[in-house]
């Protein structure tokens, strides 16, 4: 796959707010998403408030195209999702964020994601325009996302599915070798051991047990095991003069 | 697991503007989370500017309770998540948002999410507090989430994740109460202190975030915490007598 390939387009239909417009290019640049399209935009376009609710995301608005109908806006497109909540009065499909990015993913062609007015949302018409309904799973007692969270979360289930290569914790250091932590419990044991720690000798053996299963539970690395060995070693000694 | 169960709560320090916790307590609520605490808000608490921008999620935000520290504010979670981007100052493990989801959903206790200033995000000493940084990947070439965009984003893997809960094992005990952890490192930094262990003067402050994150990132029960206190005393104490 290309880069760039199979990147949604983003139609904003019939947006009544230039500052919305805004805030939905800054949510669709922040997950790599740059074409949006335009149908009707209430307030005419260019608009003036776009710009700065966009935060530096301008190339979406430079390049964002004004159409006059949502037919005409979704000629290229080979699927359609509708973003709005099930509907009674279609029988569609109906699919969440994540099976709308994976059909978006791995289906060849071009995909429009539908968003309508701030206010009143998409028309019955409009939604029948698509191949499936997307909903995002929300508080059915507080339902209050306003069109560019709808964008946001949309466009971040894309990116997730496209790149699975999420930052992870494989990238921090490894857990050290087990010698070295052997190292540093065999120190350890032996300073307890001079201070008179294990007492009664019935419980030495279920004490190490004990110290041995907190210090490996913590999966430091080598620098951290060295750390903590010098550490102890500080503990123990005298202190160090100035 | 009770309705309600593993909830995070969201924690927002040194918050600029009433707005924008307005805006998160809105993006919290869609996806069913209630508890926000603030610490040190610029303008005070409560703001007037906050309400309006909450759209109706007033239950947050009358709930939202108010601490003096970080510390103070996650005293009694067991699971604590920074929402930074990768630092190079403190090598600390670093998950994506459905790893953390994954956590908070699964392990037993209370986990908190920490949200930076608006402006400048959370400082060092505030990312060491926690148990790892959780970051959301976005596009390198345009960074640009705000205060409610990273909390929505968040709190939408949780809730995503929250109906795939396993129930959890009864025999794993809960990381301790940050206080706790606290406890353990005011204890160690104090006898190192004394040794003379935190020389030169200059390097005292990154030392001191190294065995923070050294010690936080084992993740020890209560139990545990109280084994290594007595293992610090018994290094540092008199032989005992036989």
């Amino acid at each position: 796959m290309t880069a760039g390939a199979n990147k949604p387009v983003i139609v904003l239909v019939h947006p009544q707010l230039g500052q919305n417009i805004g805030k939905a290019a800054r949510a669709m640049l922040n997950f790599g998403l740059t074409e949006m399209r335009l149908v009707k935009p209430r307030d005419g376009w260019p608009n003036p408030d776009a710009g700065p609710a966009a935060s530096g995301a301008d190339i979406v608005l430079e390049q964002a195209a004004v159409f006059e109908t949502v037919e005409d806006a979704i000629t290229d497109c080979n699927q359609v999702f509708a973003s709005t909540v099930r509907r009674r009065d279609l029988v569609m499909p109906v699919l969440g964020p994540d099976e709308m990015a994976e059909r978006i993913t791995n289906a060849p062609g071009k995909s429009a994601i539908l968003f309508g007015r701030e206010r009143s949302g998409l028309e019955t018409e409009e939604v029948a325009l698509a191949n499936a309904i997307v909903t995002v799973p929300i508080n059915p007692e507080f339902a209050s996302l306003n069109l560019a969270q709808a964008v946001i979360l949309l466009a971040y289930e894309w990116s997730k599915r496209r790149d699975l290569a999420q930052p992870t914790s494989k990238e921090t250091e490894p857990t050290a070798p087990h010698g070295e932590l052997e190292g540093l419990i065999g120190q350890l044991n032996g300073e307890l051991e001079a201070k008179g720690y294990f007492h009664p000798p019935s419980r030495t053996k279920a004490t190490k047990n004990t110290l041995r299963t907190i210090f490996t539970k913590a999966c430091w690395s080598s620098r951290e095991v060295k750390a903590v060995r010098g550490i102890i070693r500080a503990l123990v000694g005298a202190p160090r003069r100035r």
